[in-house]
């Protein structure tokens, strides 16, 4: 019951009419590509979400991943997968050509990862997590270890991993007590890890852990973390896997989902034998990370859209081949598809709201980035990496929290088979729930966003993201079919200026008082911004629609989703922003044994 | 892990210092009793709760239930727990000494099946269930048919359940299929069922269904559907059990939660070996089964409580101990406990507000619904039999949706610690989710809120809620402690009038829309409910303290409790009363294919 459902002509709406994705292509890195082969790969990755991702969704949630012996097993039919993910150029679809990639722009990591977290979460962490480790080393890896391991690991041989947590190391990483030894070229490592997804399998051949750890002798806190490599298995003169490295895996976690992705700990180095090398600079391991923890971050986004994307789908076809109950207002005789009860539909457009709209948001962010890479108009480059620094605890902190809200939602329009495992959707909450926790919890995205991000570069990221929300009511205020919807952005808009400005007086002088309400400020913005991009793609179709003079079912829905969203929506984010700023101290003076 | 966290001092505060629970004793059913036998009532079911139940609550997530050969096989210690929960007289504390009962006032019921459903909300469904049933019979049956069933049910014996939906007819049971034919003083009973927790198991000697079906000839729809009692074994002609019923289970539900609690599909009468007994008046089952319903609608509102508030004090936990991260404002050195993290507390008071409102409005409702039976004055009567029937379908829906709103927050207060098995809370999230969908969807009661409720006897239920809170606003308007907060309660209400006499206009005229917006209305009711219920205790407490002249931590908590949820939740309330009368039709104007 779990095939993967997706809305193609949402997706490629927003990437076409919205975005115009293709104007990418006139840049000089993607001179060879055009529009046509930007929908191809789409199209591929459709194909291949559906015919041999999704499959496993339901085949690991039945067999799970075991751990005996040290070692973890998983479906064989994950091994397969795996292989011809890389293989057919999944993992490196937007790398470097060099070492194997195809060179589409790198957003379209963003819309394949969409598709395939979508179809199943858990195998694709997998690559996704080895495409993350090995552009690591593609960053700031030597020529010998970008040749050693990233064609392999493009390739779909070989596996990677992000090797950050520890048993008392888990959001302040300043704590961080895993040790490097020099000994001649590399250092020897000793620590241990916990949460390493992917931490071990029998997927590839080898697996590349991408971890941090302190050089013997290195400052205290986390100027002194440094980056290595540590294969499970060391490399032999041929590049081959050879000798055990001594990454043993200890165990692994019982989890509420995510099932058949294997959350390790890792002992580095147990037996004295664990070799590791440096990647990038000593000293800065946690500044080269954050190359790959920025993707993560926006990846958790993805991840939390796409699997509220594949609930509502399947809670859509639900309501319209279920019947039950009589229709309210009599318009047809006995009983009726549920999708004719109101309360259902309600549901239905506010998920079909929500979903559109984050994917609307994190594609927009994700064309910002390539944006940034490609441009050779520095104030453009300079705006672009601006919205996206605004936009990546946004993107990870909404789209996680609202993804496992359109879960819940899509339940709710089954009753009570929602709640059985014959239908996919239990396993789309539990799966999602992850999302809000781990890459730096919403809460610690939130005080990013409104202590780093407010603040950094005289708060550039704020006035670029201000700049364009301004601009886009300015132009679209008096539009005939959505001007009052921008009128009200505008309003709320302005109240989030006071509020911000409020808050930004708070963070030096009363940082408790501050931090008790960034989270639901991060709410207001992310919430202005879902409505931003909805009335944008309802401004487009409102538009067609009346060039064409037909009535379309297709750009109505556009149009209603938007004005239905912002009228349920708005309201709340100015009763919110004024929670922000609220004088009284509760959650600060209350006293602990008084909860 | 998983054992049982119950904050005493908050319940006990909302029985004795809010409701006065005690007063119940001056009426003549209760003069045995005084306020020091209910609390040692309390303090014993907590006792039971902590020591029999919760250690369930781990078991039988562990083992599950296991059906084969058409039979259900439990944890043996669910057995002896079953048992002991009968025999101790748990099972019937409320009900009369005559069968087995123990006499307690009815509101005790509530109490101790929030204890218990905290505890192990899987295993406390087959008491509850069995309660239930034998409450049908002692209401509905016939001398002989109280005298063989219902000692045996309350005393631990049997077991009892509720057998309603089936395939075809879920939330509308007009749809009943399973037929009874006479047969001398019985029916020979035909059908399929489904979704019967506690269907079947081995816990008891017999399982008593009461069973919904139709007499051959009823009329159609609900006018005709009778009661039956349909044993899974005949009685034999020394009250015990004889011949096998014919009542056959075809097989058990895999579910997101609530794994040892053994969802049921039954064949009654495959083998035309299964004889029921009409229990009540024929064609006036819906009618009886009522009492039933109503009563699982707010055990399910307790049930989403009390996992909230287990949930709540696991989380609470964790934040005192879990060290990581600096202090932000610098007032301790090094790594401090989470609890000092400002969006840590923010969670932590939400949450606590959130649970003692919801406690305090379900033992104000049960609190009516005693009085509506003890009480000798008509007028008395009317009104709180009106307030329990604007309250159950409020109950239902808002402790279930934030209950398990609860147990999402819990979980974020743990990090990635929290979607880990090694800690009880992902449990609470799985096993409570199912409150919002089943005992009629969320959707449903808002239809019964706004449609029956606030139309039967010309609008009573809804004037009695409204005359309540006009009430306590004129008193305590002026309050020194909580006067504003009051009197912003006293402003949402007038909004909420508002509302509802344009939705009330709507009803008849245009009930599309109408029923596209019931369940924001719902919300909106329901947060004014919990505003006045933590308004009163923090009134309480704010007077104790100031009487008493010293600073008390518990008194300012539930003060600080009041003002921060009051302050973060009303200006919500307004912002979704506004949206619940808007014009625009989009959710009932969507085409089906637009979605």
């Amino acid at each position: 019951m779990s095939d993967f459902k997706i809305n193609q002509k949402d997706l490629f709406f927003i990437l076409k009419e919205q975005l115009g994705y293709g104007k990418l292509c006139e840049f000089e890195r993607y001179e060879s590509l055009n529009e046509d082969a930007l929908d191809m790969l789409v199209n591929e990755a459709i194909r291949f979400a559906k015919g041999v991702v999704s499959p496993l969704n339901e085949i690991g949630e039945e067999q799970g991943v075991h751990w005996e012996n040290n070692t973890v097993t998983c479906p064989k039919e994950f091994k397969t997968a795996f292989k011809a993910y890389g293989e057919d150029g999944w993992t490196a679809a937007v790398r470097d050509p060099e070492f194997g990639g195809q060179g589409f722009p790198t957003m379209m990591r963003i819309v394949v990862n969409d598709l395939m977290y979508g179809a199943c979460q858990s195998f694709n962490m997998a690559p996704s997590l080895t495409h993350g480790a090995a552009h690591l080393i593609e960053s700031f890896g030597t020529d010998e270890q970008k040749q050693t391991y990233i064609p392999k690991m493009y390739g779909g041989e070989w596996a990677g991993t992000m090797a950050l947590t520890e048993p008392n190391a888990g959001s302040n990483l300043a704590a961080l007590e895993t040790m490097a030894y020099p000994e001649g070229d590399h250092y020897k490592i000793k620590g241990n890890k916990i949460f390493i997804s992917w931490g071990d399998h029998d997927l590839a051949g080898n697996i590349v852990h991408l971890a941090l750890a302190r050089i013997e002798g290195a400052p205290e806190g986390v100027r002194g973390i440094s980056l290595f490599i540590v294969p499970k298995y060391r490399v032999d003169e041929n590049g081959n896997p050879g000798e055990f490295n001594d990454v043993v895996c200890t165990g692994i976690e019982k989890k509420l989902g995510l099932h058949s992705s294997p959350t390790a700990a890792l002992a580095f180095g147990g037996k004295d034998g664990c070799i590791g090398y440096l990647c990038g600079k000593a000293n800065m391991g946690l500044a080269h990370m954050f190359q790959m923890m920025n993707a993560a971050r926006i990846n958790t986004g993805v991840s939390g859209m796409s699997m509220a994307s594949a609930a509502y789908q399947h809670a859509l076809d639900y309501t319209k081949s279920r019947v039950q109950g009589r229709d309210i207002a009599k318009r047809k005789q006995g009983s009726v598809p549920i999708i004719d009860h109101p309360d259902v539909r309600r549901m239905l457009l506010w998920m079909k709201g929500a979903v559109d709209g984050m994917r609307s948001m994190i594609y927009t962010t994700a064309f910002w980035a390539d944006l940034a890479q490609v441009t050779t108009d520095p104030e453009e480059k300079e705006r672009c990496t601006m919205l996206m620094e605004f936009m990546t605890p946004i993107v990870k902190s909404y789209c996680s929290d609202i993804g496992f809200k359109v879960c819940e939602t899509a339940m709710q329009c089954l009753g009570g088979y929602g709640f059985c495992k014959d239908y996919p959707i239990e396993q789309y909450l539990r799966d999602s729930k992850i999302m809000s926790l781990y890459e730096g919890t919403n809460g610690i995205q939130s005080t990013d966003l409104m202590g780093r991000k407010m603040h950094m570069n005289e708060g550039a990221p704020y006035k670029a993201f201000l700049k364009e929300i301004t601009d886009f009511c300015e132009k679209n205020h008096a539009h005939p079919g959505l001007g009052s919807q921008v009128r009200f952005l505008k309003d709320v808009m302005d109240d989030l200026q006071e509020m911000a400005r409020e808050m930004s007086s708070r963070y030096s002088a009363d940082p408790l008082q501050w931090a008790s309400y960034t989270y639901p400020a991060l709410m207001c913005f992310s919430e202005v911004i879902m409505v931003w991009r909805l009335v944008d793609m309802a401004i487009i179709a409102y538009d067609r629609a009346q060039k064409s003079g037909k009535k379309n079912d297709f750009f109505r829905g556009k149009v209603a989703q938007a004005t239905f969203f912002t009228d349920i929506t708005l309201p709340h984010t100015q009763a919110r922003a004024r929670t922000c700023t609220r004088v009284d101290r509760e959650v600060v003076e209350m006293a602990d044994n008084a909860f």
